[in-house]
Protein backbone atom coordinates (compact mmCIF):
# COMPACT_ATOMS: atom_id res chain seq x y z
CA UNK A 1 0.00 0.00 0.00
CA UNK A 2 2.73 2.00 0.79
CA UNK A 3 4.21 1.83 -2.60
CA UNK A 4 0.78 3.04 -4.10
CA UNK A 5 0.24 6.20 -1.75
CA UNK A 6 3.62 7.45 -3.23
CA UNK A 7 2.57 7.13 -6.26
CA UNK A 8 -0.44 8.98 -5.73
CA UNK A 9 1.17 11.39 -3.65
CA UNK A 10 3.74 12.32 -6.21
CA UNK A 11 1.54 12.60 -8.82
CA UNK A 12 -0.24 14.89 -6.28
CA UNK A 13 2.75 17.01 -5.45
CA UNK A 14 3.19 17.32 -9.10
CA UNK A 15 -0.28 18.90 -10.05
CA UNK A 16 0.88 21.83 -7.60
CA UNK A 17 2.47 23.03 -10.51
CA UNK A 18 -0.86 23.83 -12.44
CA UNK A 19 -1.06 27.13 -10.01
CA UNK A 20 2.10 28.27 -11.61
CA UNK A 21 0.39 28.28 -14.97
CA UNK A 22 -0.79 31.43 -15.75
CA UNK A 23 -3.57 32.18 -18.52
CA UNK A 24 -5.05 35.63 -20.26
CA UNK A 25 -7.93 36.44 -18.66
CA UNK A 26 -7.83 38.34 -14.95
CA UNK A 27 -10.05 37.76 -12.01
CA UNK A 28 -13.06 39.95 -11.56
CA UNK A 29 -11.43 42.51 -9.67
CA UNK A 30 -9.00 42.87 -12.64
CA UNK A 31 -5.99 42.75 -9.73
CA UNK A 32 -4.10 39.77 -10.95
CA UNK A 33 -4.63 36.96 -14.34
CA UNK A 34 -6.34 33.77 -13.07
CA UNK A 35 -4.14 30.62 -13.20
CA UNK A 36 -5.36 26.94 -14.17
CA UNK A 37 -6.01 25.44 -10.57
CA UNK A 38 -8.23 28.38 -9.83
CA UNK A 39 -9.81 27.99 -13.60
CA UNK A 40 -10.25 24.41 -12.90
CA UNK A 41 -11.83 24.68 -9.14
CA UNK A 42 -14.44 27.17 -10.98
CA UNK A 43 -15.62 24.72 -13.19
CA UNK A 44 -16.13 22.22 -11.02
CA UNK A 45 -18.03 24.47 -9.18
CA UNK A 46 -20.12 25.81 -12.19
CA UNK A 47 -19.87 21.49 -13.16
CA UNK A 48 -22.26 20.93 -9.45
CA UNK A 49 -24.45 24.00 -10.39
CA UNK A 50 -25.69 24.61 -13.62
CA UNK A 51 -25.48 20.49 -14.87
CA UNK A 52 -29.59 20.88 -15.22
CA UNK A 53 -28.68 22.67 -18.26
CA UNK A 54 -26.49 20.13 -20.19
CA UNK A 55 -28.39 19.33 -23.49
CA UNK A 56 -27.98 15.29 -22.62
CA UNK A 57 -28.27 13.61 -19.41
CA UNK A 58 -24.65 13.79 -17.65
CA UNK A 59 -22.75 12.31 -15.01
CA UNK A 60 -21.71 15.23 -12.62
CA UNK A 61 -19.18 13.35 -10.83
CA UNK A 62 -17.14 12.07 -14.43
CA UNK A 63 -18.14 15.52 -15.69
CA UNK A 64 -16.02 17.24 -12.25
CA UNK A 65 -13.40 15.02 -12.47
CA UNK A 66 -13.01 15.73 -15.90
CA UNK A 67 -12.80 19.32 -15.86
CA UNK A 68 -10.36 19.22 -12.32
CA UNK A 69 -7.84 17.67 -14.64
CA UNK A 70 -8.35 19.23 -17.97
CA UNK A 71 -5.47 21.71 -18.06
CA UNK A 72 -3.36 19.58 -16.04
CA UNK A 73 -1.03 19.05 -19.09
CA UNK A 74 -0.46 22.66 -19.37
CA UNK A 75 2.04 21.81 -16.68
CA UNK A 76 4.29 20.71 -19.28
CA UNK A 77 2.87 22.32 -22.42
CA UNK A 78 1.53 25.66 -21.38
CA UNK A 79 -1.34 27.23 -21.52
CA UNK A 80 -2.45 28.07 -25.14
CA UNK A 81 -4.16 31.39 -25.66
CA UNK A 82 -7.79 30.64 -27.38
CA UNK A 83 -6.73 33.30 -30.00
CA UNK A 84 -3.12 32.48 -30.75
CA UNK A 85 -3.51 30.72 -33.77
CA UNK A 86 0.22 30.20 -33.74
CA UNK A 87 0.66 28.57 -30.58
CA UNK A 88 -2.02 25.80 -31.48
CA UNK A 89 -0.02 24.19 -34.69
CA UNK A 90 1.71 22.25 -32.12
CA UNK A 91 -0.22 22.44 -29.12
CA UNK A 92 -1.78 18.31 -28.96
CA UNK A 93 1.53 17.28 -30.08
CA UNK A 94 2.92 19.09 -26.93
CA UNK A 95 0.23 18.32 -24.74
CA UNK A 96 -0.26 14.30 -25.41
CA UNK A 97 3.90 13.93 -24.13
CA UNK A 98 2.79 15.71 -21.34
CA UNK A 99 -0.20 13.60 -20.85
CA UNK A 100 2.43 10.59 -20.99
CA UNK A 101 4.45 12.02 -18.35
CA UNK A 102 1.68 13.77 -15.79
CA UNK A 103 -0.91 10.95 -15.79
CA UNK A 104 1.94 8.24 -15.99
CA UNK A 105 3.25 8.78 -12.26
CA UNK A 106 -0.08 7.54 -10.45
CA UNK A 107 -0.71 3.86 -10.50
CA UNK A 108 -1.69 2.06 -13.59
CA UNK A 109 -5.31 1.44 -12.78
CA UNK A 110 -5.63 5.30 -11.92
CA UNK A 111 -3.19 6.66 -14.55
CA UNK A 112 -5.27 4.59 -16.90
CA UNK A 113 -8.79 6.20 -15.80
CA UNK A 114 -7.61 9.75 -15.65
CA UNK A 115 -5.69 9.33 -18.96
CA UNK A 116 -9.04 8.41 -20.89
CA UNK A 117 -11.31 11.08 -19.02
CA UNK A 118 -8.69 13.41 -20.39
CA UNK A 119 -8.36 11.39 -24.05
CA UNK A 120 -12.42 11.86 -23.49
CA UNK A 121 -12.23 15.88 -23.12
CA UNK A 122 -10.31 16.08 -26.00
CA UNK A 123 -12.57 14.30 -27.90
CA UNK A 124 -15.26 16.42 -27.43
CA UNK A 125 -18.11 13.51 -28.79
CA UNK A 126 -19.23 12.46 -25.18
CA UNK A 127 -22.28 14.59 -23.39
CA UNK A 128 -19.80 15.44 -20.18
CA UNK A 129 -17.18 16.10 -23.06
CA UNK A 130 -19.43 18.63 -24.61
CA UNK A 131 -20.89 20.40 -21.35
CA UNK A 132 -17.29 20.63 -20.09
CA UNK A 133 -16.34 22.49 -23.44
CA UNK A 134 -19.17 24.88 -22.75
CA UNK A 135 -18.02 25.53 -19.29
CA UNK A 136 -14.48 26.33 -20.16
CA UNK A 137 -15.83 28.64 -22.71
CA UNK A 138 -18.29 30.77 -20.85
CA UNK A 139 -16.17 30.89 -17.70
CA UNK A 140 -13.29 33.22 -18.89
CA UNK A 141 -15.88 35.12 -21.05
CA UNK A 142 -18.38 35.24 -17.88
CA UNK A 143 -14.69 36.63 -15.60
CA UNK A 144 -13.79 38.57 -18.69
CA UNK A 145 -17.29 40.76 -19.02
CA UNK A 146 -17.29 41.21 -14.97
CA UNK A 147 -13.72 42.36 -15.30
CA UNK A 148 -14.35 45.23 -17.47
CA UNK A 149 -13.43 43.59 -20.40
CA UNK A 150 -9.58 44.27 -19.89
CA UNK A 151 -8.17 41.14 -21.27
CA UNK A 152 -10.94 41.57 -24.50
CA UNK A 153 -9.30 45.49 -24.42
CA UNK A 154 -5.39 44.55 -24.21
CA UNK A 155 -5.62 42.11 -27.13
CA UNK A 156 -7.83 43.97 -29.18
CA UNK A 157 -10.50 40.72 -29.37
CA UNK A 158 -13.00 40.96 -32.01
CA UNK A 159 -16.46 39.93 -31.72
CA UNK A 160 -16.36 38.06 -34.43
CA UNK A 161 -13.40 35.62 -33.03
CA UNK A 162 -15.28 35.10 -29.62
CA UNK A 163 -18.50 34.09 -31.40
CA UNK A 164 -15.90 31.62 -33.81
CA UNK A 165 -14.53 30.20 -31.09
CA UNK A 166 -17.68 29.51 -29.27
CA UNK A 167 -19.42 27.91 -32.43
CA UNK A 168 -19.79 24.90 -30.54
CA UNK A 169 -20.54 25.73 -27.20
CA UNK A 170 -24.23 25.32 -27.79
CA UNK A 171 -23.41 21.71 -27.91
CA UNK A 172 -22.94 21.07 -24.21
CA UNK A 173 -25.91 23.42 -23.52
CA UNK A 174 -27.62 25.84 -25.46
CA UNK A 175 -29.65 27.52 -22.34
CA UNK A 176 -26.18 28.24 -21.05
CA UNK A 177 -24.85 29.17 -24.27
CA UNK A 178 -27.68 31.72 -24.92
CA UNK A 179 -28.16 33.17 -21.68
CA UNK A 180 -23.94 34.06 -21.78
CA UNK A 181 -24.53 34.99 -25.51
CA UNK A 182 -26.63 37.14 -24.67
CA UNK A 183 -26.37 38.34 -21.06
CA UNK A 184 -22.83 38.54 -21.32
CA UNK A 185 -21.28 38.34 -24.25
CA UNK A 186 -23.31 40.83 -26.74
CA UNK A 187 -23.58 44.07 -23.85
CA UNK A 188 -19.56 44.02 -24.70
CA UNK A 189 -20.03 44.52 -28.69
CA UNK A 190 -22.28 46.80 -28.12
CA UNK A 191 -20.22 48.85 -25.68
CA UNK A 192 -17.53 48.40 -27.02
CA UNK A 193 -15.06 45.96 -24.71
CA UNK A 194 -14.94 44.16 -27.89
CA UNK A 195 -14.84 45.15 -31.32
CA UNK A 196 -18.37 45.33 -33.05
CA UNK A 197 -17.30 44.22 -36.40
CA UNK A 198 -20.16 41.61 -36.46
CA UNK A 199 -22.77 45.15 -35.92
CA UNK A 200 -23.91 44.62 -39.55
CA UNK A 201 -25.49 40.96 -39.13
CA UNK A 202 -25.30 40.96 -35.15
CA UNK A 203 -28.22 37.96 -35.25
CA UNK A 204 -27.12 36.08 -37.84
CA UNK A 205 -23.88 34.30 -35.65
CA UNK A 206 -22.83 33.31 -39.18
CA UNK A 207 -19.21 31.41 -39.03
CA UNK A 208 -17.14 33.43 -41.98
CA UNK B 1 -35.24 30.60 -16.12
CA UNK B 2 -32.97 33.62 -16.80
CA UNK B 3 -34.08 34.78 -13.07
CA UNK B 4 -32.54 31.35 -11.83
CA UNK B 5 -29.21 31.93 -14.22
CA UNK B 6 -28.95 35.37 -12.90
CA UNK B 7 -28.57 34.00 -9.36
CA UNK B 8 -26.72 31.45 -9.86
CA UNK B 9 -24.13 33.80 -11.93
CA UNK B 10 -24.36 35.70 -9.23
CA UNK B 11 -22.78 33.48 -6.94
CA UNK B 12 -20.42 32.05 -9.57
CA UNK B 13 -19.42 35.63 -9.66
CA UNK B 14 -19.02 36.29 -6.29
CA UNK B 15 -16.92 32.94 -5.20
CA UNK B 16 -14.37 34.27 -7.79
CA UNK B 17 -13.24 36.27 -4.48
CA UNK B 18 -11.96 33.22 -3.39
CA UNK B 19 -8.89 33.22 -5.73
CA UNK B 20 -7.88 36.70 -3.45
CA UNK B 21 -8.35 34.61 0.26
CA UNK B 22 -4.21 33.93 0.89
CA UNK B 23 -3.74 31.27 3.41
CA UNK B 24 -0.16 30.53 5.48
CA UNK B 25 0.88 27.74 3.51
CA UNK B 26 3.51 28.00 0.62
CA UNK B 27 3.10 26.42 -3.16
CA UNK B 28 5.72 23.40 -3.26
CA UNK B 29 8.12 26.08 -4.84
CA UNK B 30 8.13 28.52 -2.11
CA UNK B 31 7.68 31.10 -4.64
CA UNK B 32 4.59 32.34 -2.97
CA UNK B 33 1.76 31.67 -0.61
CA UNK B 34 -1.19 29.30 -1.67
CA UNK B 35 -4.86 30.68 -1.60
CA UNK B 36 -8.07 28.86 -1.09
CA UNK B 37 -9.32 28.09 -4.23
CA UNK B 38 -6.08 26.47 -5.27
CA UNK B 39 -6.12 24.67 -1.89
CA UNK B 40 -10.09 23.48 -2.83
CA UNK B 41 -9.00 22.30 -6.21
CA UNK B 42 -6.19 19.84 -5.04
CA UNK B 43 -8.53 18.56 -1.99
CA UNK B 44 -11.22 17.67 -4.92
CA UNK B 45 -8.60 15.66 -6.67
CA UNK B 46 -7.26 14.07 -3.55
CA UNK B 47 -11.20 12.88 -2.76
CA UNK B 48 -11.22 11.64 -6.27
CA UNK B 49 -7.93 9.44 -6.31
CA UNK B 50 -7.81 8.58 -2.82
CA UNK B 51 -11.16 7.49 -1.82
CA UNK B 52 -10.57 4.10 -1.28
CA UNK B 53 -8.68 5.14 2.10
CA UNK B 54 -11.45 6.35 3.49
CA UNK B 55 -12.12 4.91 6.78
CA UNK B 56 -15.94 4.16 5.81
CA UNK B 57 -17.48 3.72 2.29
CA UNK B 58 -17.89 7.71 0.87
CA UNK B 59 -20.21 9.68 -1.76
CA UNK B 60 -17.46 10.83 -3.52
CA UNK B 61 -19.59 13.77 -5.77
CA UNK B 62 -20.46 15.01 -2.15
CA UNK B 63 -17.21 14.71 -1.00
CA UNK B 64 -15.97 16.52 -3.98
CA UNK B 65 -18.73 19.03 -3.93
CA UNK B 66 -17.97 19.42 0.10
CA UNK B 67 -14.26 19.97 0.08
CA UNK B 68 -14.86 22.75 -3.20
CA UNK B 69 -17.15 24.65 -1.70
CA UNK B 70 -15.50 24.31 2.32
CA UNK B 71 -14.04 27.84 2.19
CA UNK B 72 -16.04 29.53 0.56
CA UNK B 73 -17.08 31.48 3.84
CA UNK B 74 -13.50 32.72 3.95
CA UNK B 75 -14.80 35.58 1.20
CA UNK B 76 -16.10 37.20 4.52
CA UNK B 77 -14.85 35.77 7.51
CA UNK B 78 -10.85 35.28 5.93
CA UNK B 79 -8.58 32.43 6.38
CA UNK B 80 -7.99 31.80 10.13
CA UNK B 81 -4.63 29.95 10.62
CA UNK B 82 -4.80 26.44 12.40
CA UNK B 83 -2.21 27.75 15.26
CA UNK B 84 -3.97 31.23 15.77
CA UNK B 85 -5.93 30.50 19.08
CA UNK B 86 -6.87 34.16 19.25
CA UNK B 87 -8.57 34.36 15.81
CA UNK B 88 -10.46 31.03 16.37
CA UNK B 89 -12.63 32.40 19.47
CA UNK B 90 -15.31 34.33 17.08
CA UNK B 91 -14.37 32.05 13.82
CA UNK B 92 -17.51 30.44 13.90
CA UNK B 93 -19.67 33.41 14.07
CA UNK B 94 -18.14 35.08 11.36
CA UNK B 95 -18.54 32.06 9.16
CA UNK B 96 -22.10 31.28 9.94
CA UNK B 97 -22.67 34.92 8.47
CA UNK B 98 -20.67 34.77 5.67
CA UNK B 99 -22.41 31.20 5.06
CA UNK B 100 -25.72 32.69 5.29
CA UNK B 101 -24.62 35.76 2.82
CA UNK B 102 -22.80 33.89 0.11
CA UNK B 103 -25.56 30.78 0.14
CA UNK B 104 -27.93 32.77 0.14
CA UNK B 105 -26.76 34.56 -3.49
CA UNK B 106 -28.25 30.87 -5.34
CA UNK B 107 -31.85 30.35 -5.92
CA UNK B 108 -33.31 28.66 -2.89
CA UNK B 109 -33.29 24.83 -3.57
CA UNK B 110 -29.51 25.52 -4.49
CA UNK B 111 -28.75 27.61 -1.59
CA UNK B 112 -30.64 25.04 1.04
CA UNK B 113 -28.57 22.07 -0.80
CA UNK B 114 -25.03 24.05 -0.35
CA UNK B 115 -25.55 25.66 2.64
CA UNK B 116 -26.33 21.86 4.29
CA UNK B 117 -23.60 20.31 3.14
CA UNK B 118 -21.24 22.97 4.06
CA UNK B 119 -22.77 22.72 7.79
CA UNK B 120 -22.15 19.08 7.88
CA UNK B 121 -18.43 19.57 7.03
CA UNK B 122 -18.36 21.82 10.04
CA UNK B 123 -20.23 19.06 12.11
CA UNK B 124 -17.41 16.93 11.29
CA UNK B 125 -19.86 13.80 12.08
CA UNK B 126 -20.79 11.96 8.76
CA UNK B 127 -18.21 9.58 6.79
CA UNK B 128 -18.18 12.11 3.74
CA UNK B 129 -17.39 15.29 6.18
CA UNK B 130 -14.52 13.00 8.32
CA UNK B 131 -12.70 12.09 5.01
CA UNK B 132 -12.72 15.75 4.05
CA UNK B 133 -11.17 16.93 7.03
CA UNK B 134 -8.65 14.41 6.97
CA UNK B 135 -7.51 15.58 3.20
CA UNK B 136 -8.10 19.36 4.67
CA UNK B 137 -4.89 18.64 7.41
CA UNK B 138 -2.99 16.30 5.30
CA UNK B 139 -2.98 18.63 2.32
CA UNK B 140 -1.02 21.59 3.88
CA UNK B 141 1.05 19.40 5.84
CA UNK B 142 2.37 18.08 2.14
CA UNK B 143 2.78 20.93 0.89
CA UNK B 144 4.99 22.27 3.95
CA UNK B 145 7.07 19.04 3.96
CA UNK B 146 7.80 19.96 0.24
CA UNK B 147 8.10 22.93 0.50
CA UNK B 148 11.15 22.46 2.75
CA UNK B 149 9.35 22.99 5.64
CA UNK B 150 9.13 26.89 5.53
CA UNK B 151 5.65 27.72 6.98
CA UNK B 152 6.03 25.92 9.87
CA UNK B 153 9.83 27.55 9.88
CA UNK B 154 8.42 30.80 9.90
CA UNK B 155 5.99 30.37 12.75
CA UNK B 156 8.01 28.23 14.63
CA UNK B 157 5.34 25.37 15.06
CA UNK B 158 6.20 22.47 17.03
CA UNK B 159 5.60 18.70 16.27
CA UNK B 160 3.01 18.82 19.77
CA UNK B 161 0.86 21.41 17.91
CA UNK B 162 0.65 19.65 14.62
CA UNK B 163 -0.16 16.35 16.20
CA UNK B 164 -2.68 17.63 18.48
CA UNK B 165 -4.43 19.57 15.59
CA UNK B 166 -4.33 16.43 13.70
CA UNK B 167 -5.63 14.09 17.10
CA UNK B 168 -8.74 13.53 14.51
CA UNK B 169 -7.00 13.06 11.11
CA UNK B 170 -7.80 9.77 11.45
CA UNK B 171 -11.12 9.66 11.90
CA UNK B 172 -11.28 10.21 8.05
CA UNK B 173 -8.90 7.62 6.51
CA UNK B 174 -6.62 5.84 9.30
CA UNK B 175 -4.50 4.77 6.23
CA UNK B 176 -3.72 8.18 4.92
CA UNK B 177 -3.15 9.83 8.66
CA UNK B 178 -0.48 6.89 9.63
CA UNK B 179 0.79 7.15 5.99
CA UNK B 180 0.95 11.26 6.34
CA UNK B 181 2.69 10.81 10.29
CA UNK B 182 4.92 8.32 8.71
CA UNK B 183 6.20 9.77 6.14
CA UNK B 184 5.37 13.39 5.69
CA UNK B 185 5.26 14.43 9.58
CA UNK B 186 7.89 12.75 11.28
CA UNK B 187 10.68 13.16 8.70
CA UNK B 188 10.25 16.98 9.93
CA UNK B 189 10.51 16.35 13.26
CA UNK B 190 13.56 14.53 12.67
CA UNK B 191 15.47 17.10 10.62
CA UNK B 192 14.19 20.30 12.65
CA UNK B 193 11.97 22.03 10.08
CA UNK B 194 9.62 20.99 13.51
CA UNK B 195 10.74 21.72 16.68
CA UNK B 196 10.91 18.45 18.38
CA UNK B 197 9.22 19.44 21.16
CA UNK B 198 8.03 15.36 21.48
CA UNK B 199 11.28 13.71 21.31
CA UNK B 200 10.88 11.64 24.61
CA UNK B 201 7.33 10.21 23.27
CA UNK B 202 7.43 10.05 20.29
CA UNK B 203 5.13 6.87 19.54
CA UNK B 204 2.82 8.11 22.20
CA UNK B 205 0.92 10.88 20.75
CA UNK B 206 -0.32 11.75 24.13
CA UNK B 207 -2.80 15.49 23.33
CA UNK B 208 -1.40 17.17 26.57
Amino acid sequence: MVDRLNKQFDFIREIDKEKLIGRQNYLIDASRKENDAEHAWHLALMAVLLSEYSNEPIDVLKTVTMVLIHDIVEIDAGDTYAYDDAAHNDKRERELKAADRIFGLLPEDQAKKLRELWDEFEANESPEAKFAHSLDHIQPMMLNDASGGKSWLEHGIRLSQVLKRNENTGDGSEALWEYARDNILMPNAEKGTLVNDKADDINSFDKK
